[in-house]
């Protein structure tokens, strides 16, 4: 196989096809124009400087231009990058796509949708289910292809599928060991919690936040999707059965300060925000963890409120689990 | 002109036909029952105990039953109530409503419904204008009727529509100061910002929070309905001047924590904000103020933080000026 | 059956046997000696008042007397009350023991006991595992009859113990899920994480906190007691597993304001403590639930932040799950 | 007319006459010397660093020093800044003053000052009147000539009256609106706010706080003045009146963590704050909304709580306003 | 000597002479007046109600008058209260004085002078201490007589000047250890700091807070105090040594919430403000424990965030120690 | 005596032998290897870049050699540095040792034993005498070695025993100032509080946290300690002198944020806690204003909430004070 962009050590030298994930005009001291550019494929991400750039170069070169790169993968102040010795364009003749870069969750999509589904069988009550339906219908596309996220560290194609399946599980877990609880109300939150991302993020590539990912939001967004939908599909605007889907979707960031307009009133609005949040924690942990040397803390995690993690010297577990990023 | 019930001074008596606003039966310590009850009209409210009530008694009156009280007005612990020589059902034949027990703003509600208007019709953006004129349509005679609020001191008839009108006063005074507010956002902000309270409000009697009103919120639910009627209109749902109307409602309470999904992020939503934070508090300080005696402290309002404001005691704007409640 | 406690209706005579829970002296506005009084069985509580009490009575009836009631229910205020007809202390003869009167967790103490061997026998730490079953030896007898709080509302006899396997049933699901959790670290801190309550708290009867428990608290006791039992066992004092342990434990609370002294630095920390908080949410809002009419909200909980939950008109599993209290 | 600092674009050349705002003496990593300077004129400021400097160029530039620049506008790192070719003393003889290179408020001070007696005019309480006239005339020469703020993007000579006489507009807005304002007392409260600026400055160019300004800070020193020049007006120290304008400029930071040792307590001062915080925020917003393109946020306001705003596509009163700076 | 209010215990008649501390008219259910009573003197106070009284009654009694009680201590609600059998107006001739009815400080005023003149010695600089010494002629009267707070619980005439004094010998304390601190400023400071309450509150004697003291507050208060002392003294209003002084008393509460201007910004207002709080932490938590019992918890101090604090079984010097309340 | 690293100017020339406190291999942009180096020795510390450094050196040098530094002083972006001549590493033979390149606290550590063992004699009560004793010899080396801290500003050796000392000064002068206080619990706190630290960090030199200390904290380290050593004496574990002391150590941080996981609940442990926090403010104002120029304010300091001190132009006391750092 291939070797991939962060499967170069420090001084091997490397001539590979990557993505420029990002890239900003420079004039060092002496007044000659370099580019700062971001290069990544499937396997992560490193920066390096293309030095004494000419005007042809900078109209050559964006962010999401396909390479070939030759150069030496070197550590700066702490930190890898890439020394360039060359760089030209792939033409699309070479059959290079833009989401060949692009890193992906650790399951594959159709066995995620598949699983998605089977849970959505199991949602009883007529309007939660063609709700769900009708919403996966209609953003499905972009729902199995989004991250989760807009940061690139974060962001995998599949993301969104990925983190709702995996609450999923959670949530079954949680209802075998508790009668009282809903499943097909939480069963139905689960999987359109985040939806509204598909319209807060600009896409799987290069993820902005879009005009109305940053002035309503996704909670909202969602929640104004669920209402069209419940027009279309001749759902009566007031029942109650609406209101609770509305109100899981609305109030699952938990807390007023993470842009829930309401706090979870319901039991399944509690443990769907608690599931919510619980994923990205043991993601974020995890990957922290993989990244750092036994017997040593990770970096202070911001998603964490800045917590820093230690990973045991003898954890079988960790070590034997597969790497997330 | 007849006395209405806060017409009476303590130790006078009175035969007065008001609203019975709020009724529990309870035992006193010999086991006997009684109705506790809060009687009303359009002048204010006071206490009073029914004492030795009869099954019967329990059967006859309850919450929203007019009633001739035939009583004296006393001080008990330092608050007024009226001790009930006799209560007597008001029959449908004898020509009374139940709004006339009811307060209302002070200013008559055709008037205000003139200037609202007048405000609207220099509204200059389309999607904006045709917005605002259909959601008064839909909801224009709740949105007349309702109060700004839940509770019985602060509820007024036509008091939502008193508050924004107040507002709009306000907003032409800072648009006049500030070239760069664009004046058709601020004022259809203004209009339509509080309307959410026709589904989060039960009505201008004995009012209540609806479900959809502890679960959704007032700034979601006019959010769903100026979706629904962009819809309805025809208007593209990806417009950039839709969305800055939804922004304006959704962010109006200005911080997280009182329910905004969003944070103000434009120059008119901070000030739909700010004029709406001022005009609750102007009308909150004043009431307080108007019943406090001169060279006191107002008691700590829970609506402005705790805070307790002092009565001048040579204040002529204040003294002259009329009481709201 | 024999009819208990909150099985009789307003207006009912009753004459039962029951545990004076609660007992104070009071005179009344005459200066009239009366008992204020708390009864219980295990069906739940209600207050009442002895009138007119001689010195005698103020020396034969205290908390924690079995008692024969006769009287009736009342409502008054709002809350049950029962009025005394006649109070008669039981004799020893009678055969009544204080343990019928105090409620129980819902599930039988040998089966628990059972399950959460089954959980310990999967511990493989060799460290983790002895400590453990040390400290089960030592401290088992509280461990399977303590409540997990002080409260009478929410105590109930094996309350730790049910707590404590309800936390092990969870982990279990997400352990299922993710591959990288230490899964014998995970339970060995599920099941000791509250066992320091056994210091903390005075009993299953009349619960109170102790010196120590306000003084240290149930974090750090046990942490004592792991120190001292790894001291007895020959476990090396510096060992990582042994620092990890205590790490849970510590850490189990997730914030320093909850008296955690440290924040929660293993992904199995953090875990523990956010199955430890949300078992407790679960049981607290269904405990509500059950209590509140459908279609209604529950009083704010103070255990949630003040939240208030909403009992959906049509819920079939709350409505068909079993009562917690 | 001469283009200015600001006037010139990338790659441009100009040869200007400028102030030295700032200016730090640095070595290179070849440990030669050069000089880190901010040049400024009344159309903003840009920075530049002067290469292989001597001595005597460090004797002969500094910050104050009026230069003639001769050089080209670049961009580095995404930020403007001047290469140097030759800079120049300019000497006293050819005419230049310091105030020439700092921006104004937008408004002519002879007009500011008529305006602001104007509303003076109207203070009709004699106690406020006469205080306020004679702090005008001890301190109006400086009041005309401050800045508001002390750094330099916000520092505008006359800044301070331009701030004092918009919210002395806002100020008629709401006297119109609610009868109950005491338009002598916030009129008053309006024009001596923050005056004590005069003494927590430095003064209009190279803008810093004085150790006064630090230690004590301008609601308590405009208080001092106001207490001193009543005892040399021989208004009695303990009038209400005296009090009440004592307050206003004591809580106007409206939050004891902003430093208002008092939190408003009269109607007018709980407005003279408002006013305060909508001016600034108006204006912070208004001079960042200007320099963001349209379609974009800006970047996150210090002023504001980091709040980022949004610049819509279509906003015709903001696109054709004045700028600000 | 004498029996005071206090020495009594329950069901033990009296016959004394006591103040009314507080007196409000109520009615009872029956619709009887009763006067519900606060009496005092050196020795503490206590509840009664004077049931039935007539319109003479409540003409002739209020607070502040000096009575004859004749009546017998019971406890009512867990809390001690006087049955009142007669109360008797106090004639002038009789010889009692309002101040013999208020608790004074534990040490005697002369002896508390004296020490206090003795630290004003040490203070060598010249204008510390002749601010100083002009303040404490002008309010040295009510400074020795004051309070340092104005519930009647903790007020205790003197008790400013004992606060001030104990303050002192802590700063002597850290002076010895601390070379590096100004004891000239930090004795000046202790002796000013508090000053202000002169203004702030009403008297020794049903103490309230003024209305400078609510709109001013005693920081500033003494703030213009000592700069209008530095005019009359021909002090040079902007000299550095004044400064340091109003910086001391405006930053002692160390702050912003709790109305601190300015945060301490010099090692003396450090400590100024550390030495205040722990001075008074010192107080009300040896109050509170001398009156609770061995082995038991104090109720939450509200001057300590609600913190309970333990008494010891065996703790001989707090056992030992003279009562402060 | 011979000049040390500090004691140089900028331009000076030296010829010192120095420790390598901190190394780091870093690249500049020409691809040449360097080594970013912290030189100190026991009069503080300076930077200094090794250029062109080939990978001999970087075997040869790293942090913790003693080396021969031959370099001029010179000042880079306002800092100072080193530019380095040449670098020896000094041989065994040489007779240097690590620790004369470690700065120590002020006062000589016997004194601080002889001091810190007459406050010991005065500890009465046996329980607490005998444990202080067991701990003292049991880590006393460690004691009066270790720094208070990490970092290498706030590091000096005998750090530790330092500020326990100074305390005990603090603590006797308010024992002297409240009877109430019990000095022998008091005095045990003090010397027993922070002795976790020996635990927590790893020694004098290169200061880290360890594991136990990142995990479980000094403050639960000396309590486990105290729980061993009272097993190992013979000492009730139950005693409620124990107790006291267990809850001195665990709750003398203060506040739940700062890891005490329980509020001071005893006079003595709130005493501890203000010590110990005034102990730590003392020592870093006075460190930050010794090196502040007159008439200027230190920079914002982070163990101080970032608050910023002044130094007066006239400050005798604070002008002839040592310095500590």
């Amino acid at each position: 196989m291939l070797k991939r962009l962060l499967d170069y050590n420090d001084g091997e030298e490397m001539d590979i096809v990557v993505l420029i994930k990002n890239l900003q005009l420079r004039h060092n001291k002496k007044d000659n124009l370099y580019l700062a550019m971001q290069f990544g494929d499937g396997s992560g991400e490193i920066r390096g400087n293309y030095w004494d750039a000419n005007h042809q170069d900078t109209a050559t070169f964006s962010t999401g231009t396909i390479v070939e790169l030759n150069g030496k993968r070197e550590e700066y102040q702490g930190r890898p990058q890439i020394r360039i010795y060359s760089l030209r364009v792939v033409g699309p003749q070479e059959g290079y796509e833009l989401d060949q870069f692009v890193k992906s969750a650790p399951e594959p999509i159709d066995e995620m949708k598949k699983e998605i589904n089977s849970f959505l069988a199991q949602v009883q009550n007529p309007t939660w289910k063609s709700i769900v339906e009708y919403l996966l219908k209609k953003w499905g596309k972009r729902f199995y292809d989004y991250p989760a996220g807009k940061s690139n560290h974060h962001a995998v194609r599949g993301g969104l599928a990925f983190h709702t399946l995996s609450m999923l599980r959670d949530a079954k877990g949680l209802a075998d060991n508790y009668e009282q609880i809903n499943r097909s109300l939480l069963y139905a939150g689960c999987i359109v919690h985040d939806m509204g991302k598909v319209l807060e993020l600009s896409g799987p590539v290069a993820t902005q936040y879009t005009a109305e990912g940053n002035l309503v939001g996704h909670l909202v967004l969602i929640d104004e999707q669920i209402m069209l939908a419940a027009q279309d599909l001749g759902i009566d605007l007031e029942s109650e059965d609406l209101l609770l889907l509305r109100h899981m979707v609305l109030s699952h960031h938990g807390r007023f300060e993470y842009g829930s307009p309401k706090l979870p009133a319901l039991l399944e609005a509690e443990l769907l925000h608690r599931i919510d949040d619980l994923d990205a924690a043991v993601y974020a942990v995890t990957n922290a963890l993989q990244h750092t040397p036994k017997g040593e803390f990770t970096e202070p995690l911001s998603s964490q409120e800045n917590k820093r993690y230690y990973r045991p010297k003898n954890d079988p577990a960790l070590d034997h689990s597969h790497h997330l990023e």
